[in-house]
């Protein structure tokens, strides 16, 4: 296993370093404030107890679990709080793999990039099904490729890159292929406070074979770097999960645990829905410049991207790099993100710039 | 791989629901106040600007890991900011199994429990070699455990739970004997600030084959809740543990990160000074009190701990329940740290009642 610098590490410098002005569209860390609770939370901890300084205990503070099984209706005991959805996502993909119930993880195409790397990593196969040309699920091709040897499905949804939120039955005729193959699926939900148009459904309600759903704060929240994630697992597997969370992390850490259960508590739907409101207008400012610069794309159900394709301007690397130098917009190149999008470009719309990025872009491809 | 509670809290929680007053000398947690920076440096976080709040770099913030390597005296690209000393131990070890270069990991008789636990998980074998009389590490039965199926060894010096301190001479002969059979040293220094009678010689010094440091903060500065650790790594198996570390945890969080550097800069060595001399002080409590209970012990020369054994009493969880119940004081049973302790019990003087504890075990067995 040979480390890569992200490809989008590698964008961000190249824009940094740019001799000009750039709107920095690359990575999804929101550009917002937290919750003021948050902020209020952090400070209230600084004071505590020098015991309160001490482990937690190793699945996460107990009033934490309760906090979150309340509000996504599941018994306390199923829930394990991990450093970050990432850390959840890995240790449901290392449970699916160690139960020699399959070698190989289904992903779509395009993909989050760490979940090929997981698997890799845990020894284990990704195999890659192209979505539909709007971002969808292509459902018949997803089930055809969960077999005997599938251990794991990971659906992400909200979906980074495409936008795309999968529609309850869509998931379900998943879990259930999944169950009757003896495999895991995981549903990564880690966008849920960002759909635009409709509330979202979780794949907590579907009551069919083994389903592990994995959230954090880091995007509901505006704190990314705070590593607070969750992941919710049936009885039967939360056990091995514990295990390995033990032996990997011991616990996640506990300041930013406490200004988590703070926030959750003293915060009210106002704040996310003044987070989808700005999203929404981003989103419309956006796809506007889009369809004057005459780019094909699909406008996002959720999630903070888009992904767009120029006519004669392919995704590519060396076409990123032209459009920092010469629009002054910084995207992703699409092959980041797998082969089904490469000749596309994903822009985050997680900069309070989105207005000037739109019209850099109209005016560049005009 | 099935979950276990760990031994402890079922101890912690036998003490907790005794009749009487209890004496909880069971976990390593410090009793003790972190730096008062370390306060000031999370209040100040608190009101940081909301880019603050987001992803730090995956191998951890750039000024904590150059702050990390000038004390340490190397290049801050060898620092690797984790979860915790327990992912960097997982790292290194994760990194020793997959290299194809020997599938055993040789470890002491007693060990800190979660070693062989990671070992186990990560698909090695472990090879437990038992100390000597005094704790100390048993030089020729650990070199001649190290063959060329030796894919790492674990020392943990200052030692849980023996205290003992591992010469610097000893540690260089374990290396070079690594060196000659491509296996990997792992020296784990988490309790370098409580070496009570002379300055400590890290592992980092050692010119032979390839060594990996692990530390963390949660000891020195009071807070095992924060997961602040990290691995110092040979340059040549950097990038892989840089790899592993992103796809597990993306990063560690950043809030503690921050705490913890404000509280390197601004912390003089009065601080550490004061908490090596209380814990001198509880020492010579304690193993007074051993003296007069006729108790078997070895006095610590690091760590937290002191393992002690007493007539007619063998360290079982039996005896440790009744001593619980009977003297009004919580040890850790010996067999939760291997065989070769098993008659013993293991007592942390991170409470500010050892004296007390003390009084209670010379009464008991007077």
């Amino acid at each position: 296993m040979e480390y890569e610098e992200p490809l989008f590490f590698h964008v961000i410098q190249y824009a940094a370093g740019a001799d000009r002005d750039v709107v920095n569209m690359v990575s999804g860390n929101p550009d917002w404030e937290p919750p003021a609770a948050l902020r209020e939370g952090l400070r209230t901890y600084a004071d505590a107890d020098p015991a309160d300084f001490q482990y937690p205990p190793s699945e996460g503070l107990a009033a934490l679990r309760e906090e979150i099984a309340a509000r996504r209706g599941v018994e306390s005991s199923r829930v394990i709080v991990t450093n970050g959805a990432g850390e959840a996502n890995y240790l449901a993909l290392a449970r699916a793999l160690e139960r020699d119930a399959g070698e190989e993880v289904v992903l779509t195409d395009p993909v989050y990039p760490y979940y090929p790397g997981k698997v890799s990593m845990l020894g284990g196969d990704a195999r890659m099904v192209p979505v539909a040309p709007d971002g969808s699920l292509d459902l018949e091709r997803t089930l055809a490729a969960i077999t005997d040897d599938t251990a794991a499905v990971v659906l992400n949804t909200p979906n980074n890159p495409t936008g795309a939120v999968y529609p309850p039955d869509v998931v379900e005729a998943v879990a259930e292929r999944c169950a009757a193959h003896d495999a895991l699926l995981i549903a990564d939900e880690v966008y849920d406070h960002f759909v635009l148009d409709a509330p979202f459904e979780s794949a907590l309600s579907i009551d069919a074979g083994d389903v592990v759903v994995t959230n954090s704060y880091s995007k509901s929240m505006a704190i990314t770097g705070f590593r607070v994630g969750y992941g919710i697992f049936p009885e039967s597997l939360v056990d091995a999960a514990k295990t390995r969370h033990m032996l990997v992390n011991v616990t996640a850490s506990r300041p930013p645990q406490a200004a988590v259960l703070h926030a959750l508590r003293e915060t009210g739907p106002d704040y996310y829905e003044a987070a989808r409101d700005r999203l929404r207008d981003r989103v419309d400012a956006f796809t506007a410049a889009l369809d004057d610069a005459g780019a094909e794309y699909t406008r996002p159900e959720g999630a903070f991207y888009v992904l767009a394709r120029f006519e004669g301007f392919p995704g590519t690397m060396e076409n990123a790099k032209r459009l920092i130098d010469e629009a002054g917009v910084a995207g992703m190149p699409g092959d980041a993100f797998g082969s089904a999008r490469a000749d596309w470009l994903r822009f985050a719309l997680v900069t309070p710039r989105v207005e000037e990025a739109a019209a850099r872009l109209a005016a560049f491809f005009d």
